[in-house]
């Protein structure tokens, strides 16, 4: 090979026109033991247009080629009259090859002179960016920029840079049609529209026509706070990201089990405090991933590999990331008009004793230990010390198996007897419900006989899942008979028991199986979360759920995930208003917290006793009398007096104070949407500082509530927004905005304040 | 680009000697536009070793690379006195320049040369083939010939071929040791040796290093008749292949349900009428596929890719297909030696009565309708005839659901009492088990508790599977704690009612999921069906399974899986003897054909009516009275009296002359492996008519029979081979081998012929 390459140089391109210069320049020139051919080959010559080939030769490897048969493939050769070495010797002409050289060298220099400049030029003609109203689109993403030009929002493009060369503009200006991302082609579009004065919206769509494609979109959120998304295991108000985390489905889960996943209550909406907000089309097979360390990226990632999202039945599996940006002239206008496009709002209220009275539940006192002994007695024990209730709900293990939705005989040998029992005396009861169905449960067999179940992948067999209570198949509600069968069930404890009505636990796409098939296909498994709280509803008035997704409408509580006995941020007391304005900003109003002082779960609540540390219970108890409603399963008399006297107290001030208010937001919630429980921005949308606080909430927008969320603490650094504000005990701040240090709170008190018209 | 390139050649590598008279010579030659460089790159030098790398440079060029700074990785830049382009020119010798030219050019011829002599001389060496003993290795296969070089067998390596520069032999020259396969690493070896003067063997060992590998090896069929594989629904003796089969997993499978799969009864084995046997290692992950149009290609697949078989644990997937191949003097001789190396002998005979007495069984007369009052009456029928019996089976459905192995209250009101009076008669009773637990069976629930089923690949939730009664778990049988379970369950059954023993239906491994793990991991899935058998082995005197692998030493029947009623090769009377001719050179010599008549499936029997077409039925019976075992279900009395009489003739017939024989063979089998029921080359291995007789078989060396098995016919040709043969009614038959045409025989005859020593 390398023999070979000595004897011709690397291939010429050059015009007819230079080609006829050479022509006539050369064979004066290379006469010695080089040699040119000249090769116009038509092979070559499609690709490069008008231009031919040179190659130099030496006259000996051209003959050797000859030989060889080689230039059959050349159409036409023009050979400039090589000679044979000593002729073209004689030929020579010393002094006429400078001034060609020279000449040659010239003109090669005016070609490359020609060519960079057209380069130039056709670069200068590239487009470095759209501009859609306030929105800059670059090829790795865009910017929102107010008219000041700040930066409201930032977006990049992570999978792959827009080709921008690939992009039109509409003639209106307020919209740009992208249909290339590299060499692949994309649908790509941004268009702006105003659909009021104070608010611009921008719908971004990007979507490929490529099987197993990825698109992921970050915005970058280190320069203002963010609210929304879902309930989380440990969660902040604003949202705190740390570390990086590689994409994961954006899905409902149990954030008890896996504590580092989504919860149950999850939207595709997030707000800035920068007046931004986001919300990801239905459409999108959502995952979500960060890096804390990237000016914390948030990714907006889309894919159908190695995700449980499938692509809808009959539809080609391209992927697609569509949102909607819209900014507003502040935090609160512009949520409220999310909220209103994208959340339907709660068509009536829950029960009122839902919201005036306390919840009594048999789980975090008697855990799957109940009977019909100790509920009887649970249930004396409220009367006897004196405690309103809106229900008694027995939870866990009432039945005898897993799918039964029934009485255990042996654990309630009259249920009947005691159904009556608390009827007369006053109580509504209700019964813990779930979606499983265990292998060991007679109900198993008609569920499989009758496809209740959903499937494994293959459609035959029913998958079996592990939930906290073993081995089950899960209901199977996209079709109507096992929903029918469901509710059936519970029809009957209704009519046979007078109950009134459920806690319909679980409902997490984490208790689906990994792979599984259902009767209607579920392009995103959360839909599964949505059908379980449908058929909640029909309960709703007493019922609780504790899962949320598109399901804003239902007129049911909606429950926290369960609560460890701890103080924390994660499932702890310090959780409670993060979880509680996340709901609320998600658009769920009816906000059920989980039981007071915890479940007291053992291996998750540090130095267990039989019962949650009192002062937890103490702080978790005036917290509750505050929020929309309140559930107690460990009684106040398992302490003391104190205990107990504090209880009534805040249950006395709950129904005094607290429920007017709420009934009222409850009632207003139906036509608004707006939040009952709201975070201090509510009223002060650009105050930094009432933006980042987390431990005070408004009831509505006239009462302020600053629990104590502190262990041992009897004093609390309160921050009072712009406006009048009358203390608890009475004391007017009108100097605002400003923050109270160390404004004292005794143990039997919470400090709240009054917002003064 | 294309300017740049103008400027230099490709740089040319020379040695350093040529180094020096380029630099001697050189700035003489080159003095006018273009000038030399050369270079000793030493990152270039590292893989020509000693050489310098020369460029070609125009002056110009040169001097903006160094402006570049270009050369800063060059280590050492002798540059070779270019001087500036006038001053060359002045310097030029004329004359010298065609010389110098001439010699390098020279040079270079010589360069070229040596090189090609050099290629010319190596590509003499490669070696096309290797010679083992009597094996020719070549890159994509292999043959064997005889002494008298004819072809004995020929394999092609389909996969990849060897490359045999790759390959060494050892000095003793009987074994080739490889090491590449084109650019890829395996070790491949072929070893011969001979254990016998009659008998040749080849190790062939195929090992690949890279993962997902494939390998396949194709045998070429065309020219012989082979023998052995697997029991499949449609059965010829010798093996038919026809159109093209994909490979697919070669492991036991149910060949009622799944037609065209392998069934239960299978062994890596194959001999043909070359005296060629093969035998596949228990390492391999084997697939087996084939193209009769391509020579009668068989191939042997081996790969872990989409296949049931896994990779032993801990060790990587690296596939391996390694076989035997065996020539021999003459077919009988290599198949004995085969099945003595290959298969264990059966320990000990099954029970006398099993071979002696007809077995009765509930199928395919009362199917799942089976109740106390009908196997009483059965029982009763059976008398009443005067037939004798080996047992009673009680079939499918005796139990209240799959999985309880009990009687069922309703349909046997007093299993005990039945059970007695069964005894008292005479009667031996077995009963109907299966693999399977079906969901709805109260032992499901403990089946699930206790982990003895067969589990989804994650190992924590039981695999479902469908079966032909449902859908069900599958006992684990790799967990002693399932086979402990099961073996109670039998135990309670011989204890409670005096049970004898057991039909075990299934054990295939088309019953398992499609992806599963088990408590021991099974590498290959037909250990599945070798577990079951051994389960059934503490049962084996009255005892049968349908499935067999590397299951020859069980002393149990196997029976042959389910017939239709109908006369042809597709599980219908035509099939038994290449069956049984198939399952007797597996090594498996206590067959139980399936039920006289077949098991009037509807849908599956043309023109079905409540019993067999009787003049099949008859044949049936005829046929079976020569068989090892005879089962009844459809009993003879349910058509008339000359059937009646039909029956009680075989059945005599069988006591008198059949059974001696059989008896003596099947204890002889416990010594030899050899099979009870011969084919006729067993005595004429080089007869080419006798290796493909399908319809006529020996029993041991002495008794040949040719039962009529085509409808309407009575009379059929008859093969003798080669030997003095006396026929059934008498005449002696000396002029052999000959082939008897038309041979009468009515109705109520089987044509049978007795070896005269």
């Amino acid at each position: 090979m390398t023999v070979n390459r000595l004897f011709s140089t690397a291939p010429l391109l050059i015009s007819p026109k230079a080609f006829n210069i050479f022509n006539s320049l050369l064979p004066e020139y290379f006469n010695h033991v080089w040699n040119a051919v000249f090769v116009f080959q038509k092979y070559f010559l499609a690709p490069f247009g008008d231009a031919a080939v040179i190659h130099f030769y030496r006259q000996d490897q051209l003959q050797r080629r000859a030989g060889r048969g080689e230039n059959s493939q050349v159409d036409a050769m023009y050979q400039v009259v090589p000679g044979n070495l000593p002729a073209a010797r004689e030929k020579q002409s010393k002094e006429v090859k400078p001034l060609i050289c020279t000449i040659l060298l010239g003109l090669l220099l005016v070609i490359a002179a020609v060519v960079a400049w057209c380069y130039y030029t056709a670069s200068l003609k590239k487009l470095n960016s759209f501009k859609i109203d306030q929105l800059e689109l670059y090829k790795d993403g865009f910017f929102i920029k107010n008219t000041a030009n700040m930066v409201l929002f930032e977006m990049g493009f992570k999978s792959a840079p827009i080709d921008l060369e690939s992009c039109f503009q509409g003639e209106a200006g307020n919209e740009v049609n992208c249909t290339k991302s590299g060499e692949e082609k994309v649908d790509f579009f941004v268009k702006a529209f105003k659909p009021k004065d104070t608010i611009t919206c921008y719908n971004i769509e990007w979507k490929t026509v490529v099987l197993n494609s990825v698109v992921e979109h970050c915005m970058y959120w280190a320069d203002g706070h963010w609210y929304g998304g879902a309930e989380t295991s440990t969660q902040h108000w604003p949202i705190k990201i740390s570390g990086v985390m590689d994409p994961k489905p954006y899905i409902t889960g149990d954030v008890y089990s896996i504590r580092d996943g989504f919860g149950g209550i999850l939207e595709r909406y997030w707000i800035s405090s920068k007046s931004v907000a986001v919300r990801v089309n239905d459409s999108v097979p959502l995952h979500i991933g960060w890096n804390s360390s990237d000016k914390e990226a948030f990714c907006l990632h889309a894919r159908y590999k190695d995700s449980p999202f499938q692509a809808t039945t009959g539809q080609q599996p391209f992927v697609e990331l569509s949102y909607q940006v819209c900014i507003g002239s502040d935090l609160k206008i512009i949520h409220r008009y999310m909220a209103k496009k994208h959340f339907r709002k709660p068509e009536i209220t829950p029960s009122e004793l839902m919201f005036r009275y306390p919840k009594w539940s048999t789980w975090a006192l008697f855990k799957t230990e109940v009977n019909q002994d100790k509920v009887l007695r649970y249930a004396e024990k409220i009367k006897k010390y004196q405690f309103n209730f809106s229900h008694i709900e027995i939870d866990d293990q009432y039945s005898s198996s897993y799918g039964e939705f029934n009485f255990d005989p042996v654990k309630f040998p009259n249920a009947s007897e005691l159904l009556q029992k608390l009827r007369d005396d006053g109580f509504q009861v209700t019964l813990w419900v779930h979606p499983f169905v265990n292998y060991n449960s007679p109900s198993f067999i008609k569920g499989v006989e009758n496809s209740y179940f959903v499937m494994d992948p293959s459609g035959r067999f029913p998958a079996f899942v592990e939930w906290w209570n073993g081995i089950a198949a899960v209901l199977d509600f996209t079709n109507p008979e096992t929903t029918d069968w469901f509710q059936k069930k519970l029809e009957y404890l209704r009519s046979k028991y007078g109950i009134v009505s459920f806690k319909f636990d679980a409902g997490e796409t984490s208790y689906l199986p990994a792979k599984f098939s259902t009767y209607k296909p579920l392009s995103d498994p959360s839909l599964f979360s949505k059908l379980y709280a449908k058929v909640a509803a029909s309960y709703c008035m007493l019922a609780e759920v504790r899962v949320g997704y598109h399901t804003q409408n239902l007129p049911c509580f909606v429950r926290m995930i369960d609560r460890d006995s701890v103080w924390g941020y994660e499932l702890g007391l310090k959780s409670l208003i993060p979880t509680v304005l996340t709901m609320g900003i998600l658009g769920y109003p009816f906000i059920l917290p989980d039981m007071i002082g915890g479940n007291v779960y053992p291996n998750k609540t540090d130095g267990l006793d039989e019962i949650p540390d009192r002062e937890l219970y103490i702080r978790w108890l005036e917290l509750s009398a505050f929020l929309p409603a309140m559930q107690f399963s460990i009684p106040p008399w398992l302490y003391d007096e104190e205990v107990l006297k504090i209880a009534h107290k805040f249950t006395q001030l709950r129904e005094s104070l607290v429920m007017p208010l709420i009934l009222r937001l409850a009632e207003e919630t139906t036509k608004t949407g707006n939040p009952i429980i709201r975070p201090l921005w509510w009223i002060a949308p650009n105050d930094k500082v009432a933006q980042k606080v987390d431990t005070q909430f408004l009831i509505g927008d006239y009462l302020m509530v600053a629990p104590i969320l502190e262990k041992g603490k009897e004093a609390r650094d309160i921050y009072l927004p712009d406006g009048k504000w009358q203390s608890f005990n009475g004391d007017l701040f009108d100097k605002t905005p400003n923050l109270l240090t160390d404004f004292a709170v005794d143990l039997d008190e919470v400090a709240y304040f009054i917002r003064m018209i």
